[in-house]
């Protein structure tokens, strides 16, 4: 079974409707979708980015929300403008990293966007991350503290480097098992298409 | 009938696609192109770039012509890199707003993109401008001598001012009779459906 890098970060505004779609097209055309969250501030502060491009350039900006509000109703998807944008994703990717080999990992990340842009709550409370991985495993407080060792710490800084030497420069990312980098929810079909047809 | 503004940038590679495409899927929905060419330029300008975002950004770059080799494949469109990039798409520019009222003006703006990107011809140089216009047209240097006339000039400066009052940034921007803003090549079928079904 071939697979699909799903690079993210959860602060990714167009990366909430990829992480909606993506298990049921992939998981139709045979392709395992691999979670790989990221620090995309991280590969931003290189491009002279404090924060957001949706923030520093505001036509960009207005223009992301209302795309994103046509999707996602497109979806049947609640759409909630957090505050503020981007919300800080460390923890939640923390936990995403500790929680990767769980089988409901995907779940996990999923949620947590939910979480973010469906219900404008924040990411960053670590109440919040709680009570997401409480609804896939009893013991909780256990992923919250393993989240916090260095070994997971350095896995996410280490995920981040690859991401970068990988060209990933913005998320939603898709990389296909040959190597093939597509950027961006909208092309979300033509990655799966592209690991299934080779 | 009703329409749909096609707002691009000769010099833009992501509006090369976009302006093979658009014609036959805007007929058969009932929907009327109008051709808007402006300078991006000038609105890259006062975001602080001096140039494309896909040279300021190498990531962005490498993978934008990938990404693009990917479309033109599918497509079956030629696709030469064009050097310099971006071209300077002022002539072309000028002459697309001189022809605005002829029949042919969509066809002379589709052809400009082709020697562009499909064959990597220099748009800056007024014989390939005039060859494009003269297979449509008897007297070429006729519209040549119009496109430098100040009304030309200036009809081409407003229209780059009408662009950033309606929020455009990048291009291909797609906007319908109601007003709605589509951004990117990928949003053409959206931007079309949007049109037809209001």
């Amino acid at each position: 079974m071939t697979h699909l890098d799903f690079w993210f970060d959860f602060g990714s505004s167009y990366s909430y409707p990829a992480s909606q779609r993506i298990q049921a097209p992939a998981a139709a055309s045979g392709v395992a979708v691999h979670y790989r969250p990221f620090m995309l501030g991280a590969i931003f502060k290189e491009q002279g980015w404090t924060t957001s491009p949706f923030n520093i350039y505001p036509a960009k900006g207005r223009y992301m929300w209302r795309d994103l509000a046509r999707i996602c109703d497109d979806l049947g998807l609640p759409l909630v403008q957090p505050s503020p944008f981007p919300q800080n994703s460390l923890l939640a990717a923390r936990v995403a990293t500790a929680v990767a080999g769980e089988p409901w990992a995907g779940d996990y990340c999923a949620q947590v966007f939910r979480e973010a842009f469906g219900h404008g709550r924040s990411i960053s409370d670590a109440e919040v991350i709680r009570a997401v991985v409480a609804r896939f495993d009893g013991d909780a407080p256990r992923w919250l503290a393993l989240a916090q060792t260095a070994e997971v710490k350095e896995k996410l800084r280490s995920e981040t480097d690859t991401a970068r030497v990988l060209g990933i420069f913005g998320a939603p990312s898709f990389i296909t098992a040959d190597g093939e980098l597509f950027w961006g929810n909208d092309r979300l079909e033509a990655a799966i298409a592209w690991s299934s047809t080779r």
